[in-house]
């Protein structure tokens, strides 16, 4: 069966030269990197190679790069990690993010609140950032704001900069995190030109390998002593998180970043063309019964569409049975049963975030996956059960 | 420059059979477990494989595998997450360790110290278990005794089936974390045999992939909700450690199990019959000025060498001068200064501590590897100075 994979947001398949370079750095070089002899001063180098191409991408000279496992365990670190610092550890200090955060983010806030922290959470109606409520939340007592810089679910990116702007003036000494796991890669942005403090990004999300995150940090972030790591230990990355480090994950995830970012104005536009053929394609083949989620400032390859009384979980299976992978909502809650929040917030029902999927696209897919998945949609929308 | 790789504990080499999984599954089946189409499900089943083989190497059908990204995430998670539990939290409850931990249990508990519990620490000295002090330490507001089997340090093998016997009478309420860390894949225990309910596992030190840990949890842990998570959102791994699963690096760590528990007897005594081979040719070539850290019970792959007055990290840079590679201490805990916890605990003084190395074995090493050893650490004794 031919696979046409549009589910691009959820993971991406690694790509052969990251790939490669994993396989080679596990062969060559299989030392622990704090170990003190040669295969461990090995390892340590090509950590280091790994850190100087993430902050390279971002052009930033500025920032220590925490290895992680995941983008959720860098939003946890970020957002758990700084507000039980040592430094600002106060029960009623306030940490401001939106209400269509990704779980990582909303749940290590949720459980802040349950240790005394506030939490403000800004509506993103449409897709946007509430101005207003963002500027009456940020009040001295916060000493944390964390965004999303695109939706995982509706591909609206947000206007971080603006938000840095503000803080700047209303709550000079907190610090802004931002949570780039689907805007790495996809679309151009610096450490400088995000407004962050802190950035999470996302390995496997970049044609890098799975098992593998970071957190980048401004050593103004670590030299205030504004951030504990969460797991403990040996002392590894900068004593922000403990463990052997995945050495060979991170080179291939090093790989993944050096290739990306040579091809990211390419690979921008090819993404962005295919979203535009597959709006174009919805609208000239009469699909009327779509609804289409259509922020005004968007990432390149996510498109939510909301199905006429079909649940999500209905179409998914029915594409995929054709070899045609989408997702509904996003992959990474979907053992929550809870409706999208991304999709409410922005104004649709529960019920219509129930019958919504997000096809979200790679670089590599061609416009006949397109043509495929909307033959498909047009059969499904005929053949399956609408909801009474 | 041939190199012979003696640091086995500090991390190994993959095996090709468990770098091929890597890579076919990386192709083959690069979704997301948490995605509900054919991609997803198909990752999900490669996740349930590796689960199967884990427990399956514990004798163990009451467990929930719960796949972290090391060993050091995993001691975390049990003793963190267990003092932090929904059903247990309660400050001044106490959690008993020994004081020969990995940094990875022993900075956790005295974190947990911090927040108002309780940690005791039994003492190991010669590497046993002081009874006395387990006994009058094992009250009934014990919520989690926390041991690692294999001293890392020392190969010491402590007895924790004794130690869960007593806490049966004791404490029956509380739960018993083994840190199988050294000792998973290179002696013969099972879950019932250890007297665990909770054990964690690194897939890097049994020739699997870096970035890959796991704890085994019995049910019955998480039927008493007596464990909380650490790293918070899309509620992956039975909501015990969100993030997206590493798939080719646990299906990698799935295959190390698997042809290490085949292995395990030959691999075993084969480390055993090298250890051996190198005690006796100390002895053999006179070189008494070393004195050997020797455990009645002991890991068959770990020997602790003081030297006389040597600083280890000169001998250690010495020996890797000729591409023998062997470490200091822990290799996990090279990053801080304090002197060995184990050595200390074993009966050494903070300087004989400094002055020690560990060897530690692989199958794959061979007795003309320990040859070169004990060639060169002959010369270095030697050659190095002496500290005054």
């Amino acid at each position: 069966m031919m696979e046409i994979y549009l589910d691009n947001s959820a993971t991406t398949r690694i790509s052969d030269e990251a790939l490669d370079k994993y396989v080679q750095v596990s062969r060559a070089c299989y030392g622990n990197p704090s170990s003190l002899h040669g295969m461990g001063f090995s390892a340590e180098g090509i950590l280091k190679e790994a850190r100087g191409e993430i902050l390279a991408s971002l052009s930033d000279r500025d920032s220590e790069v925490v290895f992680t496992a995941s983008g959720s365990e860098a939003n946890n670190l970020a957002i758990i990690g700084r507000a039980l610092s040592k430094e600002r550890y106060k029960r009623g200090a306030k940490v401001v993010i939106t209400d269509s955060e990704h779980a990582s983010s909303s749940e290590p806030a949720k459980y802040l609140e349950s240790l005394g922290f506030k939490v403000e959470r800004i509506p993103t109606k449409e897709g946007k950032i509430d101005t207003g409520a963002l500027l009456s939340a940020l009040t001295p007592d916060v000493i944390l704001v964390s965004v999303m810089m695109v939706n995982n679910e509706t591909g609206a990116l947000y206007d971080t900069a603006q938000i840095a702007k503000y803080m700047k003036v209303r709550c000079p000494d907190s610090f802004m995190h931002i949570d780039a796991t689907q805007s790495y890669m996809k679309l151009p942005f610096t450490k400088a030109s995000c407004g962050a403090d802190m950035i999470t990004l996302s390995s496997h999300k970049i044609e890098g390998p799975k098992g593998v995150g970071a957190l980048v940090i401004d050593k103004k972030v670590i030299k205030a002593r504004g951030l504990s790591p969460l797991i403990l230990g040996g002392g590894q990355e900068s004593g922000l998180r403990s463990g052997t480090e995945n050495v060979p994950g991170i080179a291939a995830f090093g790989e993944a970043v050096r290739i990306g970012r040579l091809a990211l104005r390419e690979r921008y536009e090819r993404m962005n063309s295919l979203r535009e053929y597959l709006i174009k394609k919805i609208k000239d083949d009469g699909l009327d019964e779509l609804s289409l989620t259509l922020p005004v400032s968007h990432a390149p390859h996510i498109l939510n569409i909301t199905l006429p009384q079909i649940k999500s979980e209905t179409m998914l299976h029915y594409l995929s049975s054709f070899g045609i992978y989408i997702s509904s909502g996003s992959a990474c809650s979907s053992n929550s049963k809870s409706p999208s929040s991304a999709l409410i917030s922005y104004g649709r029902s529960a019920d219509e975030a129930d019958w919504s999927i997000r096809v979200s696209f790679s670089h590599r897919n061609e416009t006949k996956d397109v043509d495929m998945l909307v033959e498909k949609l047009k059969e499904g929308l005929k053949k399956l059960t609408r909801v009474r």
